[in-house]
């Protein structure tokens, strides 16, 4: 099994480490690294990761700008995240952390680096324990600020 | 034939339970579930739902947030599953229930259970009796909330 | 040749049904009908009428409400529709009808059988006498409200 | 060679006519030409033509209202214009009018026409002499009112 | 190894030659260029480098103009550019730079020549060294303008 990691120079937060950091603490999986320019590159990076670098899993990472040119950078990249996962039949874990859900840096780095870790756990479950997830089915979880907990009580 | 469930544990109701339950009174169906984290994943998951586990038909169940982003998310998923039922040529019953749509938590897990048990009925109809549905062409139908009607009276 | 009938139980007109009639008065063609929830389940519909069921062209017709969210299924369901035309080299003729262009429901029922009807006459045309349409362009056709004529007079 | 022209009869100036004519003017190439109702039905109409018509390159006329939803059918027409192009390694040139870009409806006229005029000359020279407009590179052209020019003086 | 190069006429600056100019500085590869009319066309120009000129990279370089019609024909063309990707597995490179971006001709000048020069030195790291790019991951490289920086100090 081997997980793929795509991250980009234009992030202001090096996910790819955090994930690659994560990632050895819950599996000893072969892991492949594509670091492009920006969110934009990524789909293709995953596209490449999972065929040409025999990837399982992607995950993908970015921070987008918090401009609405960059709101749309990354809805162009969320799209072809989609595609590239329906192209491949693998799953691709998007991790975007976009600039102004956090108040300043501080609040920034700590929102990439939990959120990232957060959805490692997603991925590694995902490709090693697929049925993990069903049992958190409909608990409204969240990855990075506090989980909003399921509606009915 | 064989029905697969795609849901998600960012949802704050266990739509997939649901789901599930609701199949079980209509048809002795075989069922295949796949949970993702959020909607954005489910395109894929449906699609190996389709392809891997050979389900002729998938409910993909999920409850985008309530924010410009969440839909965004939404809408770059349902473009997606749109995409894998092409490629697929197979249906996917979308069942989306938004988090802004309901009053309270009260009234969002009830519209949750409700949308997703008549769209199971739908599901049921276009796989075991794709001609029922004729009967009811262009009388306003609603999922959830009371339906329309039709127009002319 | 053979023409498709995709339509919904969202509709709050039977759209489907005034298609037919319509059909019948221009052509004696067969005719195969698929009808479906909603706007978002007619592009899998209409390739499962043109590859299953061997329609040389469809009409796909819905009802979108007047919502914001509901225009965002509409586009989806239209970006579905270009899709699956690209995908199978065969035309299919969109007749949607937005809840909010009609002042009454009066209003809507007439304008959902105007415009079908005549979406219809275009259908038989594209189908069996395309050229027919060539004598008609840049001449600011509309289907439903009256049309808007040549610029240059 | 061969030139597919693809119309509407939506478009309120016959801008098919108007780009034979211009084509005419400059180069003696087969012409096919398709009609069709309206934007959407542009992109399947140009992959007709290319793959069934045996068209090298394809100019696809037409004349969205000025209208927030008549917005929206050109965006998508636009984007399965673009995707008939990837799916045939054949360039289609995109000649939209936007009903509002004109104050009345002589200026309307002249700049169809105009723009039209324009445009084929771009085909013609994509198809014959590709390189003939590397010489214009980022010189701020623009077809129907007048050009930009480059920025640096 | 060959670069594709592809620009446009509707640019306001010779991005093409800014961009084969600074090509040369960093390696000797085979250079193809395509010029075509504007941001729409470039997706299927790129493929075409791609596929039939057998470009191992591309750089796709346009100039939208300021209004809200020229930022959804960018929004498409990068939409086309990713898919024109996938459908490759090949990088391309997007350099756009909105008009709006700059506050005179002179800047816009400036900016497009930058950032195209930073962009290329990105291509020819991810073609010929591609774990480069790895080390500057995550610190909030820009182009044109000046960097972010990474977000904790």
């Amino acid at each position: 099994m081997k997980i793929g990691i795509a991250d980009t120079t234009f992030a202001r937060v090096n996910m790819g480490a955090v994930a690659i950091d994560e990632l050895k603490r819950h599996a000893s999986l072969a892991i492949e690294r594509s670091t492009v320019p920006g969110v934009k590159d990524l789909p293709v990076a995953c596209k490449k990761l999972i065929e040409e670098r025999r990837c399982d899993l992607v995950i993908a990472l970015g921070m987008p700008g918090g401009k609405e040119k960059d709101r749309l950078c990354a809805h162009e990249a969320s799209q072809g995240l989609i595609l590239c996962q329906l192209m491949t039949n693998r799953h691709i874990i998007e991790v975007f952390v976009h600039e102004d859900e956090a108040e300043d840096d501080r609040e920034l780095a700590w929102l990439a680096e939990q959120r990232t870790r957060e959805h490692v756990v997603n991925a590694v479950r995902l490709l090693l324990a697929p049925d993990s997830l069903t049992r958190e089915a409909g608990t409204g979880q969240r990855q990075g600020f506090g989980d909003a907990g399921p509606a009915r009580r």
